[in-house]
């Protein structure tokens, strides 16, 4: 019988990983933390990983991964980028970097198997994104039966954000009781500022947004 | 309108990959290589793969995935770990590389998508292999459709050796004027040798079983 007490949560340090991080020990006896690095501009994201990881006791493993930026240019990983501040009409920001949930969660898969580990949590959310198709629930689906099959073996895959908006999210580590770390200690901001980030970017603006909405409807 | 006289061949240099570069050169009007490495014991294997490409004037892409081998002890890229000369009842042989053509596939999806290509060819087979599941036209199927989802597009994977067995994998290389190529230079053997190999181990043996048979079917 396959280990269903245990799970590997994809951790970035972000306030959507850091709420699944949350989430997965509330529901598995023993969660371990896997975190890539792909060359992103702001180093300071994984150490803010590794130490919320610590913190909690959580395993931690970092996997380079930079292939995948050198392969598929973005503003994420390529300073000589302007990063979209605004969603395109009828595209993707240029933050997309393609390909990206697919490799990590396929190396989350190879690591978790050699562990034994075969519940993997995500942070992607269909809800409230900028639209990447990899952030979707039925990419999600397609990607757990591969997964299975590529491997023979019955990995489940598990998104507790998927339909939740920005301000849900924040519920979700409210009710787990993670509300001051996501606040205070996690870093989402595409420009590198932990906290409540630089203000500016895509990824500030959301996650302010589900802030305030979720504190107007909690008070 | 996508490009669909372009294809990228997932290329190593082997007897299968070797007659799917002749195979997609006479069916597109374009062809390019990827070859990947991840720490195969034997290096000369990408060289092998790097002449032949040059040869027929083939854009090739090398791509360092040795993160692969680090993440999933196998023989082929660890040496203390002893070769199956045979299969293992009920399992596979220590050569199987868990996740290693979904990892390929998905890399060479994202520089296909780069350079504009749609169309992937990969030499897996289901036919007289060692069972792998990450060679099983399902997996493929699967991972096709997980493609075209985590990025939007329309990829087509083609998988000329799908149903042919080593006997059929010669007599296309020969229908398609390639015989003596794949016989004098490509390098299936496990051991490292090129043309006829060690003879010894489980590649070399399934080759020469295939090209026995062949032949004895050509005269």
């Amino acid at each position: 019988m396959k280990d269903q007490k245990s799970a590997l949560v994809c951790f970035s340090g972000g306030q959507d990983s850091t709420t699944c991080l949350f989430w997965a020990k509330e529901k598995f006896e023993k969660v371990e933390a896997v975190c890539f690095t792909y060359g992103q501009k702001h180093s300071l994201e994984v150490e803010i990983a590794r130490k919320i990881a610590a913190d909690y006791r959580i395993p931690f493993q970092l996997l380079d991964v930079s292939l995948l930026a050198q392969l598929a240019p973005n503003s994420l990983t390529d300073s000589s980028i302007v990063m979209d501040k605004e969603q395109p009409d009828g595209s993707y920001p240029n933050t997309f970097v393609p390909g990206r949930n697919m490799v990590f969660l396929t190396f989350a898969a190879i690591v978790a198997r050699s562990k034994g580990i075969y519940n993997i949590v995500t942070g992607v959310s269909q809800a409230d994104y900028s639209g990447y198709p990899d952030c979707r629930d039925t990419f999600i689906r397609s990607l757990n039966v591969t997964l299975n099959l590529a491997m023979d073996d019955h990995f489940v895959i598990h998104t507790p954000l998927m339909n939740r908006d920005k301000s849900e999210v924040w519920q979700l580590a409210d009710e787990l009781g993670g509300l001051d770390l996501v606040r205070t200690r996690t870093l989402t901001c595409y420009n590198g500022i932990p906290a409540d980030g630089c203000g500016e970017c895509l990824a500030c603006k959301l996650r302010k947004e589900g802030f305030d909405k979720y504190m107007q409807k909690r008070n």
